[in-house]
């Protein structure tokens, strides 16, 4: 797309209130813009990365035979009372609203009570399981503080999945097979190497731990114990010699760190089915509990991580498969060349922001660092002159002459 | 998609407060859940049909230069307030909720007012436009009463899109523009030929009209009057000598019709920029106020028009660019070959969904009838006996023999 068309701008300051760097980057980029502490709408450069990871998250949760669903952000108070979460006293981050006759509703925050209640409509039989349903959705949390950028939205965007079982081997066959599954989404986003497996708290209906996916960080709101070798983590709240030693870890392997969470897996027990009375007929005809489990990836906040993790002291630094668009192209005052490279690249079906907009070599030089596309290829009389074009990687600092060709050899890579 | 590991399952009846032929419908085949009045969760089936309106409606305002953001559900009060549209005197439909320190938030029913807040970050100058922003996002209204399915929702899917321009020269061109892409997305749903462009009260604020684009259908809570060899219409609510006149339309040439509507596009003049301090300098520096286009679809009640207006007797017809597959193959007894067929339309990226489930073949002729996958494909002994697979459209009561060649031929096309 032309620079010029985009009605975005690069901004020198973010809003003063705005403590975050992750958020403070991607205002000044023209990524997002906040509305309150803790809710941003995404503007055009913004959405284009979301929805690069939504894609990655979503091919993951598909390979491993998840279902897409799409549930209600209105939610009626009766399936909560059930479980005894609707109560504020019990869970203290709801947004309530009102129908005009006065009914309460709940606005989503998780979406457990309300998966079951809709699979309570086809689920009766052991052979109508294992399955895993998930969504991509904004879920809405009343948060206190929320200072931490796309890291702790009072609105943003999540992955939730949950899976049905008919007993504890097939859960943890489920279970497994998405904890893997999550390891290909951190490594297609370029966390992999960062983020650990994390023991932490199961809560209070399981005797089983829970798994936290942390991503090693400065801002990190958690503490977690690593064990390098082993690649696990332990997170500081269950942090005893008693869990240690059920865990086979050791207080010498592990060191200190700071972590964020950027994913984790329950085990719900028949927690949620039993309390919703939804129950299975086994081959004997007889009724049967169902185990559940659930699976979160924070997308929006993944954003923010990725944002706040590579970004150097000029600006955003985009991982190739989730930035908005693959090649910066900057036209340095060679209209007619520049026009006609911006079409032979889109031709090749690369994804290009083209810098067509008059405005002086250094305002585009910064724009480009700031925005951080993973390629910045330059037009220029020098770059035509030495016989191309002047590419630099955003991560890198030399660049190289190559023809148009050569490029396009390049990014097919 | 095999049939056995979809978790949804077809019913026999839908519930009994479910007055509305769409939402019943819709339930009974599974592609929708009901969370209350108003309020419908998107199971598999039905979130891939909502995709696929979504994919044409953003092709569509895409091709018109329209550039997607994602704007936010909760709302700070203080931008309403700017334009008179927080008090619930006003504005009878909010959903209201709350910060834990009990900052009143609204829940967002439309965007106008955000809209302008984020542009007025880059909006400057009279060269930053013409331009449009659009999202597909949902949006919340308390409805008093809710019960025509996906027709009226408290919850609801919606593409809305907003134009600034510097003049009202500028903003015409802009409004033709998207009226004309809007008549492409009805033509692509197969709607074209029964939707008008329906002349409307265009608020107190402009002189001008506005326009409803309202698909003919008995359902419709819409009183119109059409002139068919105009191709146009008018709302019973300016149905007037005087609005006649202006808009040249007369008496004799026009018919009432009920409709339903599917779109809107509204002049907004400069009440909302002007509202919200948001101006622009011309060639001379001077300060002058914007024009504002609104344009919006709605996608949800779109695949309700769809289900209500194109299903018979036996269930869904689901046209063939939105339906959530191409081929519904039956299996009758002939597992091997099956396999196999449903193997080779993949290979050749057919979207199949195979019904692989031990069942009784009447069963799966009416759970097929009911779904209302554009295409049924049953393998038989009988099929394979005259040749190959059984074909027959969803919306035709002849079925074929043929090879599987032939059927890729003809899906091709």
């Amino acid at each position: 797309m032309k620079q010029s068309q985009l009605f975005t701008k690069t901004k020198k300051e973010a809003p003063s209130d705005e403590v975050a760097k992750n958020a403070q980057l991607l205002i000044r980029a023209g990524f997002i813009h906040k509305e309150m502490a803790g809710v941003y709408a995404y503007m055009p450069l913004g959405l284009r990365v979301l929805e690069n990871i939504k894609k990655i998250v979503r091919e993951e949760m598909n390979g491993v035979g998840g279902q897409e669903l799409m549930m209600t952000t209105l939610q009626p108070k009766e399936i909560w009372e059930k479980t005894d979460r609707w109560d504020d006293a019990k869970v203290d981050n709801w947004f309530k609203t009102k129908l005009v006759n006065g009914t309460e509703l709940g606005v989503g925050l998780t979406h457990e009570e309300p998966i079951v209640d809709a699979v309570s409509n086809y689920l009766g039989s052991y052979k109508d399981m294992p399955f895993a349903v998930y969504q991509i959705q904004n879920k809405f949390r009343n948060e206190k503080r929320a200072k931490s950028g796309l890291l702790r939205g009072r609105e943003f965007l999540m992955k939730d999945m949950y899976t049905f079982s008919r007993d504890q081997k097939q859960h943890n066959e489920e279970y497994e097979k998405i904890v893997k599954a999550y390891f290909r989404v951190y490594d297609r986003l370029g966390l992999g190497e960062i983020t650990y497996r994390t023991y932490a708290d199961g809560g209070i209906f399981t005797p089983r731990f829970s798994d936290e996916f942390q991503t090693l960080s400065d801002v990190g709101e958690d503490k977690i114990y690593v064990d390098e070798k082993k690649r696990v983590a332990i997170n500081d709240e269950i942090f005893t010699d008693e869990n240690l030693e059920k865990l086979g870890l050791k207080r010498e392997d592990l060191v200190e760190k700071k972590g964020v969470e950027v994913g984790n897996t329950f085990h719900l027990e028949s927690k949620y089915t039993d309390a919703l009375e939804l129950f299975y007929s086994d081959e004997k005809g007889e009724k049967q509990s169902i185990i559940m489990g659930c699976y979160g990836i924070g997308v929006s906040r993944l954003m923010g991580v990725i944002a706040e993790l590579f970004a150097d002291d000029k600006g955003l630094v985009w991982p190739e498969n989730i930035a908005p668009f693959s090649v910066h192209l900057l036209n340095l005052g060679e209209d007619g060349e520049a026009e006609k490279i911006y079409a032979q690249l889109l031709k090749n079906g690369i994804e290009v922001l083209f810098d067509d907009r008059e405005a002086q070599a250094g305002q585009k030089f910064a724009d480009s660092d700031l925005i951080g596309i993973p390629y910045r290829a330059v037009i220029s009389k020098k770059s035509l002159a030495a016989g191309g074009i002047e590419v630099k990687k955003r991560n890198e600092s030399e660049s190289k002459i190559m023809t148009v060709e050569e490029f396009l050899q390049l990014l097919k890579k």
